[in-house]
């Protein structure tokens, strides 16, 4: 099975760290590529971001498409994820919704603890679109950028303990869901911690990939995701 | 006041069709200016189209926001609407948001009738995103295409009339939304062929635009609406 | 264009504010009649009051009907608002729901600010009413009667400012409205104040009357809003 | 105990076949008093009437506070229920929740059967405020006016089994509620007609205030439900 | 009239208790049997000692089929309500369902008041089932087993009390209702303390059910609660 | 690892099926032990059944603990699964909520068949505790029994197709989940007749076990999953 996980941001030292991760999440016969688009923001934080790169994302997944078998989009917003199931008939995931499915699954209630204030906003729609705000106990943000997770870890990883502690204590969670694909690798760590599980949503993405792989299941092109229309494009 | 109404599709015919309806709806001191992205699909019925024409959008907001008070996006899929609303301080609309509040106001359950049955999810995305799902009695599709709109009016009219009365006699509606810009100028007809209020979304989304300067309303910057964090963009 | 703006409390005072702002916020060929019930309570702080002052409201509107071309509800519980529809073709309009589709327009979360504490009951069926819960952040009282907005604008606009600051800080508000046609004229200041956009609610009723008129949209007769059967009363 | 059964409408004859469920329907030691407004409409079938209705419901209760254990308002719009719970510390009953709650406990889904069309809104309005449309499989109505059910039982009984029979087929409802005071004793034949269990709403409304009376709990007077503020009247 | 009512779990000390709130709850003709299961835990604070008790209320039930008119089950997590009503024709009321109603009719929103942390979501679910999260303010537990309330009732009382004035302080409860059938008996003192009205669940569930077997009202046999299929059982 | 597939009913013929389609769906270094309960009903499809079954689910998961890395309840009622999350630290999956994510990964609505009609609500609630009845189109039932999967595979084929054609084309579902563990190796064929995917919940059920040990994420013991109290069972 071959996986294609996808950054949508281009920075490359998270790209770079994704791949870590979504390479050591996927069983011995799967084969990860990682990238990142050669455009777009460095770092999605803001709708405007988001919007900026998914046109290069759905580009990424165009361009390997013949020689994939399920795609991973690799940022808590699951940028453009309606988008790219229309572009494709393999299965896509966003790590957003696979890290909600697992964390489901070993608690009644968990927060999202994710990276600036403003994406309070951005997250809470996620959720809801996945229809999932009663499990979700609250939203914390450590008020630090994305890249922080690459540039400072220690410093956003302190601000997680905190954070996880005010979810677990304060807001009713019983599990954590880190809310950011730069937080990737502190998932063990901050559950030994807080002692309570937190999900690592970029190995969540790639394992639930596989399993779509798994159970051979490919997107419904029935009618909302069927390949977009032919048209003109200026 | 100067409104600047984007129609996010790269039809000209459409755009001189939104820029008719939008001129002929404003009071006399407002002026309008209507344009389209240089790039971009011809028309948006799926999510790969939105988030291809959205870039463009903000791109088009960007350009003329020191000369504009407010700002109306022509497509019943508010395209980018919270991003828009990151890159400007003015009011911006959506017309979807728009017609639906219009309609609110004048019957106690509505429909909206769109084109494409496979856009049926991205409108009821919309209505669930706005909060008013249990206002909408349905959502009902003509299965013509957008551009038909301009290409084959008369057509397209005889389907709205059909749905309409469908919508009216079995769903539990008392109103009609045309759920697509290219349906402008259509309303009055409809309207009188029904025997019940239909609500122009091009209209509707001037007007309230209109509204919202009068009221000396500008996008909060608090928190969600921020300008976007500068950073690298490749 | 006449618009009827009926303040459904029969206090005079207030009635006059009222009407300043009303026809503060009119454009130029817009005729505004401000009145309020010859019988009724001095203000609506309880159901009791509320359903004292309807009928009132109701013989208002029956009264002018045939010179009138939108209703505004200057109150913000939207007294009577089914049932006004029902009495007239014409377009009707409650302050709160006007206010509430202007504050989403402008902000993903907003609060609501009221009077008495007593009313937050009222003011939350409201909202629920209009479907808009998952877009009010909170609902805060200045713990001050109706009248004292007119008695004594010095203390309510200072525990408007604290409680503002609250629901920004606290609550997830970005924006404000104001939750009583009392408070009409302090939006200004309040929004200096905090920091962030605060919403009259006469204004933005009347604005939304004139939009509905000028999109010449009647209230719609198909089934629930019908005129009332006639019947004995004794 | 006594309890006071208040038929909002001024119809005698009603007024009557509602005494005489009541009456039917409590145990040897409550006394029933059941009386109509002397002013109002003959019967309440839409907003309108309803809101007309209100103030004397309210003057009743007012009548007879001193002497009264509990109230019923017999009426399946539950009309004014939250004013008259700020008028009195008794318990007060709307037959709407009562019959909701009774079906509740025997049912997984029930169809609420009621008169006129246009009603189907109001109904729905009461069902959604108690917070129980999930268990509501649908609401029918048998096309016939109010006060048809004391001039023409025969007729309505036949409609009525014609729609709960369509509830119980093609609705998902396992119970069916009369949703009109009208409709008082059409119960048990209705039932055995459908072979399902079919609700009384004027009996399920005085057991219930039987049942609050007998529980010894009063309406809440912490906040919502205080006295009415005193203020001049006009 | 007989009733039965079952305390599901096996403490003798508590279904004594329960014995005494029930009889003094009823009206002079109705009989009350109360028992507990020969087999099971002696409490129930978690699923596991809800599913282990289930089966043996479902025996109970069927042991007294022939001579009962109505079931009470006496445990704030309504235990196998949906497969008691299955086994028998006989209407079925679990105290959470009966005192939540019992609230709704004097309060706009209530909090419950259970026993440990652990049950808050149990009590949650149960809530959620009946469709009645808005009309509740907050669960609060006093962190204490359900069998505290037999041995040490008034180390349970001080912490109610304590509880009750958050809830109405903090949360917007206008009541409160005892979340334990162990704390049968409380509610009057409570109630006093506190200044607002609470609800015995077990006072409310037999008044419930003599309510459901006054109206004659059996459990629908329509189609989910006909009787189970016959079939093998090893 | 090992995982320990339990088939809640006591069917020898199922529990082989079940063991069939678990074994072809892990990967090579999988363990798979599939079980059904020593006592018990034959088949579940009642809330009596489930609940007579519950207790030796629990039986089968303590018996086993020690041994095992992950659990998966082969029914669709998903039945005790609060409660077997415990009685183990290991992460237990119910194969209902499985395939629901399963299928939401894939396509925007999809809808469940089942078997009897009277387990409509059983599927209703399982869908609803998990939160996603906006992502349900529809349930729908072939009305064959449980076990008829087992003796008459083909009538139940037959009926599935129908069904799952009426989902596709009436009820807007694009995707179908077989909602009965009987139904397990059914999936493919259904899915080509229909043109659309079809998820096996089985399958699913397994696949996801997998991913959650794989995370190495163990069930919360923070609060509401903690082990359940020690105490006196009769």
């Amino acid at each position: 099975m071959r996986l294609h996980v996808i950054n949508p941001n281009t920075s490359r030292d998270m790209t770079y760290s994704i791949e870590q991760i979504a390479t050591a999440n996927v069983s011995g016969e799967t084969e990860v590529l990682t990238t990142c688009p050669a455009h777009g923001p460095a770092s999605i934080e803001s709708y405007y971001d988001e919007y900026l790169a998914i046109p290069h994302v759905l580009a990424e997944v165009q361009r390997t498409e013949a020689m994939t078998d399920g795609y991973v989009l690799a940022c808590w917003g699951d940028p453009g994820l309606d988008a790219v199931r229309e572009v494709t008939t393999r299965p896509v995931v966003g790590i957003a919704e696979a890290s909600m499915y697992a964390a489901n699954a070993i608690a009644p209630r968990w927060s999202v603890v994710t990276t600036l204030r403003r994406s309070h906003h951005m997250v809470e729609a996620i959720v809801k679109k996945t229809g999932l705000m009663e499990r979700c106990a609250s939203i914390r943000c450590v008020d630090m950028p994305v890249l922080a997770c690459e540039a400072n870890p220690d410093a956003v990883m302190e601000e997680l303990v905190h954070m996880g502690e005010l979810a677990l204590s304060e807001d009713g969670a019983e599990a954590i869901i880190l809310g950011c694909a730069g937080m990737g690798g502190m998932a063990d760590y901050l559950s030994e911690e807080l002692g309570a599980p937190c999900v690592d949503p970029v190995a969540a993405g790639v394992r639930f990939a596989e399993l779509l792989v798994n159970l051979n299941l490919q997107t419904s092109k029935w009618l909302t995701y069927q390949f977009p229309e032919k048209k003109a494009f200026k």
